[in-house]
């Protein structure tokens, strides 16, 4: 078992919504994981809260998902509501 | 010379507003990083972005400088602006 990120409730948000987003622009964690240059398995890693992204991470997932990094930290599903 | 984190905006972004924030909220950097459990000399680096901080990090930031995690992923002249 991986310790959980000091700062779980970041992490958690940040997965979370990179999960949604992803799922919302139909792409697969390996397709994010090709337009972000990661390995499929840390795209899985990030969604699962397991990693304490360094903000280098967190503005490649952005890019990859057409999103301004802040994004990333504010609520997915509220934000996905406004849009669509 | 330290080398820029390949990020570099991004980092340049949070050091900007940990500064902008942190002299609006009339803290010194002492201050800010007894409020963040941080050495002084680490808040200096991030305020001239020459670290690629995680995302544990950017929450102790906020958290020392009362605001949203996100809030340091976004412009901070403009949020002061609208606040005060």
């Amino acid at each position: 078992m991986k310790k959980s990120p000091p700062s779980a409730s970041l992490s958690e948000l940040v997965g979370h919504n990179v999960r949604v987003f992803r799922a919302s622009a139909k792409l697969s964690q390996e397709d994010l994981a090709e337009l972000c240059g990661m390995k499929r398995t840390y795209v899985g890693a990030i969604e699962r809260a397991e990693v304490d992204v360094r903000l280098t991470t967190l503005g490649k997932l952005a890019e990859g998902l057409k999103l301004e990094p802040y994004e990333l930290l504010t609520d997915a599903r509220s934000r996905l509501h406004l849009k669509r």
